[in-house]
């Protein structure tokens, strides 16, 4: 699918997912399919909005994890195919009503569902997608991988309840803020990859190898996108930038910046951050209090640290061209920013 | 609990569903004690707002169908009271989607969650609730339970989106109008009624019967609904009523006054459905059009006649106290509007 094929697009200096796409490509073109036929719906609009979220691309990075998690154990059925397709529509519910609740515009470089369809739908589009995942993984019939990614979907949900509440609020903290990515991002990380071995039966030893894996995963992947939307460690500023500073989102640049910053540049923030009204000034203003304080370079640190405990819970895992594959995909993580 | 034994202020004459009350009240507690408990999280915003809504009361006639539909097969383990738990709070959620959905100010009397907390947690507490709802059901075990309930769950999705599309529409037909509440109202009653047959280990004739029962008490109990919101069959208009109205909702009095009507009156209901601005006097005006072409009157004929094919299908279910007591509950809906 063109979603998987614009990912080879790297340099081979790189580290590049591609082990890992060439590895599962047979597996994800089964997810495609599932996720194009499930994602229909005899109510026009459903299928319009979702198809519309799924052919905008993203990595569909989680569903691969779930496959080379079930692989890498020589899992020969087709439920972790299932599984996987459940895993990106609980993300794609998520995205829907992440960008009602979060009001924004754009995602993945396309306007957003809600500004096409409105509020509503998105709302609604997202809890019928919700829905067939679950469907979905009934299918499949393993209550254990219905209970991991159950608990995970409560857990989505309370790290963006947890977000709203320090949304625009200065005195987050860096654990505040780990808590929240925690949830919001790295829960379903653990959860795709967890439901691997689930899926392979697998013991609790394997399966917590795997979680914590799709866990350090998720956290390094989160941070990286944090740092990203500041322009990363280049000083080449893209013009995809400071969508979170003008959601007045705190992520840890910022808290590492209001942590280091005089009196006047905390000052700077609560204004921009908790304000409507940010100009591109107030952005190069964000960027350079950054730089002055290392903020970025630091979170950047942050994510290196937990892509390496991501590594490290590999070795408890089965050696291979896989485990070979998802050591590549963190190092992918990371370079994003470097 | 107070919300249960508010249903005890009935007067005599009238048809109560206090014989459901009395049979179910034991597992009722434990269902309300494991709302509470589950409604809690380290996110101090979720369990305020899930309290909020559960305390503020409504009926609780979900989870007593799944309650009665398992004890009337003598089932004796704790199953049902989670099942019942789980419905009441996929149904929770919905309310707090639909409100922000309708941009309704009102639930149950009280303001809407939406307008005491936005509407961002109101979207994202929902999430959370069909998370836990999903978790209890899968710790009950039953994947059969778990297939009905996540079916029903894309199901209601997908009558609200179809709702989204209906609405403001004056050409939307009667059948039109049974397709979305079907799937918006019924289609969780029907489930309610049919995980208790399954965790009591019936087979497919009994989860059939109990199926159609909770489709057909659906149906008539949203018909019902759609009566009252216009004063019902009486001539004493209380407050509550023309929330339909204000919204632009198509409900079944509205499709039958514009399928009588005059160009003029089309006209009329057209302008006041589409447009953002009606009056007390718009509102008059539409209760003398219904009364005018019987549009109330045919709509409670319609209730009676699911309600009477409710009653039918109890004939397939074991005679005892709890069959009555269903029976007694259809009759309980229909009057409502008398």
């Amino acid at each position: 699918m063109a979603v998987v094929a614009s990912l080879s697009n790297q340099t081979p200096s790189q580290p590049g997912i591609q082990s890992l796409v060439d590895l599962v490509s047979k597996g994800m073109e089964d997810v495609n399919q599932i996720i194009l036929s499930k994602a229909g719906s005899n109510v026009e609009l459903i299928p319009e909005i979702a198809r519309h979220l799924i052919s905008s691309g993203g990595k569909r990075l989680r569903p691969m994890l779930t496959l080379a998690c079930a692989n890498m154990f020589g899992y020969r059925g087709d439920g972790h195919v299932v599984l996987a397709a459940s895993v990106e529509f609980m993300h794609t519910a998520t995205l829907l009503h992440d960008d009602v609740v979060d009001e924004s515009d754009m995602r993945r470089g396309k306007l957003a569902a809600r500004k096409l369809w409105g509020n509503q739908a998105s709302v609604l589009v997202g809890d019928y997608l919700l829905g067939q995942a679950f469907k979905m993984m009934v299918d499949v019939g393993s209550l254990e991988a219905l209970r991991v990614l159950s608990e995970a979907s409560a857990i989505i949900a309370e790290g963006e309840v947890l977000q709203l509440g320090a949304a625009k609020n200065i005195k987050t903290s860096e654990a505040e803020y780990l808590r929240v990515i925690e949830a919001k991002t790295a829960a379903l990380f653990a959860a795709a990859a967890e439901v691997g071995p689930i899926i392979a039966g697998q013991d609790e030893a394997m399966r917590a190898a795997a979680r914590t894996y799709g866990m350090e995963l998720g956290l390094a992947f989160q941070l990286v996108d944090d740092a990203l939307d500041y322009g990363g460690s280049s000083a080449d500023l893209g013009k995809d930038i400071g969508d979170d500073f003008r959601e007045g989102k705190i992520t840890l640049p910022v808290v590492f910046s209001i942590q280091r910053g005089t009196d006047q540049e905390v000052a700077f923030w609560q204004r921009c951050l908790e304000g409507d009204d940010v100009t591109d000034a107030d952005l190069q203003e964000a960027i350079a209090l950054m730089k002055k304080y290392d903020a970025i370079a630091d979170t950047v640190e942050r994510a290196k640290s937990y892509g390496a405990n991501a590594i490290k819970a590999l070795d408890r895992l089965p050696a291979g061209s896989h485990r070979d594959a998802l050591a590549e995909a963190v190092a992918f993580c990371i370079a994003r920013v470097s």
